[in-house]
């Protein structure tokens, strides 16, 4: 599962909110997030007291290409030292427990992160620990919740998984990917009367086998077939392929026998 | 990490499109799929060839909660047969080799296929197994190809990242959760009388103290106060917290001191 080719996509930038790691436990986990956020072009992390220790093997292990992004990420005691610098403050989590805040959609959080850091402000997304969230110590320093809409019956995104989704989500607003492009490996797309006169020639080969003999449905079945072989875009190669196919059928051995 | 109050979210339906596995290898993936199905709501899953045969307990054991999907999955000894009742399948790989063949972004992808499931097809996504991707010979099954846009410098997404990826497309373009909402637990917002007392309060205060001593200026710094209360949304109970700040504020021992 790889994506797109470089050249398609010139703006891959280093700008972006950071991905801040509040207690992060598991090694794996940090490993994990970093690979989510480098996947889509994120890279500024940092962690708050991780359990195990900085820097953390395990996490280096699990982050393999990713792995730059650990070597970057900044190492804070306390989330309020590591939200010192920013201007919005975002806390991942699905229960406030008490407090009245904003509860955002990724969508959102993410469109109002893009519109602020156009506007030069520094944005940050904190992570809670991954066995019990974030406190509410925490979640008062961020201005607004973001909560994954994830299946009610199940709701089990861990830590990994959240940074990959909302990582994608920063990424899928701002990717000039045509959702729709044709991939044209060594081939050109058949031009529009090179189709015509391969359609012509199985018209005519069809005339030929009887195929049209109730005259009346002639112009119905015309268009039908005219219609199957314009709808799939053809390469020139795909046209000769088909003329092939055609004449074989025409001229096949068991129409001569 | 978890979501929204099932109440809010009465829409999540057991349709949807079939998420085909094709020759998985490690059992910790087919469990890691199914989790990133039901996180979003789908629920019908496929599974052709697996390397260590079926059921596979490191799967049942990597699911948890979402063990049901590896219940009612379906087993395949070819992709034709896994794909033989559906009427449109995409495959997610990164590169046609030599196939012509549309490309398109999850988020177009998961558009169609809303569209066509609405008018009653059956659709499926063919992932492949985690070293090697499809093969040529399955991707030709596809009608198209999906391709997350992924950092060209770092483009390593795994099989159980891919589905959830998906799969949290998939729910996206139809989630109703509003993307904005006030969790206010316990609490009312504030009416927008009680916010104006509660200023005029503070003016009252104010003017006591002599803060507004250059009068010229008494209009602009009290719009900007007027404007620093109204701009976060406030509850009643905040309102009456406010009040006994400014009454302690006012009234306190330093200054009656």
């Amino acid at each position: 599962m790889a994506g797109t080719d470089a050249t398609r996509s010139p703006d891959w930038s280093p700008d972006g909110p950071v991905t801040i790691l509040v207690a992060p436990q598991m090694g794996e986990n940090i490993g994990a997030a970093a690979r989510a956020m480098w996947n889509f072009g994120l890279r500024r992390m940092r962690v708050v007291n991780p359990r195990d220790g900085w820097p953390n093997s395990r996490a280096i292990a699990n982050a393999s290409g990713a792995g730059g992004v650990l070597d970057e990420a900044q190492l804070y005691e306390t989330t309020e030292a590591a939200v010192a610098d920013l201007h919005r403050v975002y806390a991942t989590t699905a229960r406030p427990r008490g407090l009245t805040k904003q509860v955002l959609t990724p969508e959102a959080a993410m469109a109002e992160a893009h519109g602020l850091i156009a506007q030069g402000a520094r944005v940050g997304f904190l992570y809670g620990p991954e066995r019990s969230g974030l406190e509410n110590a925490d979640v008062v320093l961020a201005q607004a919740i973001v909560s994954v809409p994830v299946n009610p019956a199940f709701a089990s995104l861990n830590l990994g998984q959240c940074v990959l989704l909302l990582s994608a989500e920063w990424r899928r607003q701002i990717d000039r990917t045509p959702p729709e492009q044709l991939h044209l490996p060594g081939a050109e797309l058949a031009l529009a009367e090179d189709v015509t006169r391969m359609l012509e020639h199985l018209e005519a080969e069809l005339d030929a086998a009887g195929f049209f003999h109730l005259e009346h449905k002639r112009p119905t079945m015309v268009e039908t077939l005219r219609n199957i072989f314009r709808r799939a875009p053809l390469t020139d190669r795909d046209v000769q392929t088909l003329r092939g196919v055609i004449r074989a059928l025409a001229n096949g051995p068991r129409r001569r026998g």
